[in-house]
């Protein structure tokens, strides 16, 4: 029987579905019912890891060390890590996240520059962390090149290194291709995991495809709480895993009342494969674009979904935004040159 | 490149997660939107097909007929097709839906039962319908089976045969071994369609795996509108089908912005696997026995789950609900039994 360990990303990804407004209340409950469930960790932390809750990147509702504690107090059961972006947390955070009780830390950086995490996972192997490495916007990035920055993760000290779908943009062939690389390719004691989001409505089975391909740990969400259209749904993937046979350690009636009774109820809208959502994960672009798309398209008249298809086509990564009035401009003078031609013949 | 058909279901499927309330004016806008997309067919009915708004099922908003009549008129590019389960509907029935323009008739039985579809089968042929066989709640019948119920169909004059996944219960492997074996086994003109629910979160990847086993008609409803945890969405089957180059024929814009604008603003209720909806596809079970088990749960002392996990190992169908207190009671008795045992110890 294949076992796998799961990682709950609820009060972590989950914070950018509440705008990083959780309450020190709704983090404890929170926790609390994941403590029964049998998941392995427990991830919490501003949507962008230590040191996110900012004006560049907003404000959450609480102070960071009052959540981890909050959080590690209410899953004494359940390890608990922290999410650390080098360049927004510092080695400090992460010293102050272990006071508050972590044994995971979990450093991600663009699936292209695994360099940066080099400081920070040694730094948290001296410190006696698990370590685990997050190579975001996996589906921008060729598999040859996500082998190579996984290894230089391997080589900093990460136990396990995450193909990250940052952008819900991958279909499950996709999924099996780069994690069975990257499992082919890194010692055997060092794990790969998955992470998932739901823009394109695959996650259960990108997760399943994932751990088919060697993956061991794999991110989910209670009721799927999460960024764009939400991380792989906790509940649904337990249920899709022991119809399977693949042991995932978690209770499934409670993983679903966690879902429908604690978490539910503290969401503001849906979490689902929206227009807005679909198109990001279509276009294979993050979050932060959309807005700035939609106001260039309305500026250019053109069709904002256009304008994200083309900047997914090049490949664009956060500090980029300069790029969508590039874009909308260019399909604007598209289509007069196209109307023109219309006309004279 | 691959190319299948879209049937939308959203005015018919999705008549349960509305009770079956739709106004003409919804009919005829939803009808309208879907024009524009591009899909094959767009079936319309109540949930559970002609004849179907009664006391039993549940009444409809509108008249079987004029519902019809206001799809046929705002559809005027696409074929209308209607469901018909023998023994609720009727010849007559579907020769009252020809005056009202239908092209399509889908006639469904339980995926044992086909010989009950002759009949309607034969008369529909000779009516000058295009035919569509639905074996429903596949699940539970072994793919040797099926088989031998699709090649009846066949043999009544069917030209499409569909795999139905009624409960939402099967993953991937089961959707490609099930759809293979029909296709094999079928005439070369004898199409095979497969018919998704959401429950396991898997609807956008089971279609996807049809198709590769060799399905051309595929299922699908705008915001995935429909029983339980709803349909395949459209959009969302769409958006994937274009990453993998699989032709659809549906503009995806269009099929975005009938979700969003046409169809979600008229959603009651998130049509998502909530606790109720992922227990039903983890047991197995169609969602006429929720009800029941809930309160045979609460009559006995037992979890609803348990009742309808073992009623799934019993495969039990419509009309089998007397079932659910024999099943409540042993439930009760064997944790009165284990706690004696307990005790004894």
């Amino acid at each position: 029987m294949t076992a796998i360990r799961i990682t709950d990303v609820t009060l972590r990804d989950g914070m950018h579905a509440v705008r990083h407004q959780f309450t020190l209340e709704d983090a404890r409950d929170i926790a609390k019912a994941l403590d029964t469930t049998g998941v392995d960790i427990v991830e919490a932390s501003h949507g962008d890891g230590l040191g996110g809750s900012s004006i560049q990147y907003g404000f959450a509702k609480e102070d960071e060390e009052a959540y981890l504690r909050a959080v590690c107090e209410s899953a004494p059961n359940t390890k608990v890590a922290a999410l650390l972006l080098p360049g927004i947390g510092t080695v400090d955070d992460m010293k102050r996240a272990i006071d508050c009780g972590i044994r995971v830390i979990r450093i991600a950086t663009h699936s292209t520059e695994a360099d940066i995490s080099e400081e920070h996972m040694q730094e948290a192997r001296k410190l006696g962390l698990e370590v685990v490495g997050f190579l975001m916007l996996s589906h921008m990035t060729p598999t040859s090149v996500l082998v190579e920055e996984a290894k230089k993760m391997a080589s900093y000290g990460a136990h396990c290194v995450y193909i990250v779908d940052s952008a819900g943009a991958m279909l499950m062939d996709e999924v099996t291709q780069k994690v069975s690389a990257l499992r082919d390719a890194l010692p055997p004691d060092v794990e790969v995991g998955f992470h998932a989001h739901n823009n394109l409505g695959v996650s259960v089975a990108n997760s399943i495809a994932a751990v088919r391909a060697g993956a061991v740990r794999i991110d989910a969400s209670l009721a799927g709480l999460g960024a764009g259209a939400g991380n792989t749904p906790l509940e649904v993937l337990v249920a899709a895993c022991a119809k399977l046979g693949i042991d995932t350690g978690v209770d499934l009636y409670r993983a679903m009342d966690a879902a429908q009774d604690v978490v539910r109820p503290r969401m503001s809208r849906p979490v689902i494969p929206d227009r807005d959502s679909l198109t990001l994960g279509y276009a294979g672009v993050y979050s932060s674009f959309l807005l700035h798309a939609e106001r260039a398209a309305e500026r250019f008249g053109v069709d904002a979904r256009d304008i994200l298809v083309e900047l997914g086509k090049r490949r664009v990564v956060g500090g980029q935004e300069d790029m969508i009035v590039d874009v909308a401009v260019q399909l604007a003078q598209n289509r007069v040159r196209q109307t023109k031609e219309v006309e004279s013949t």
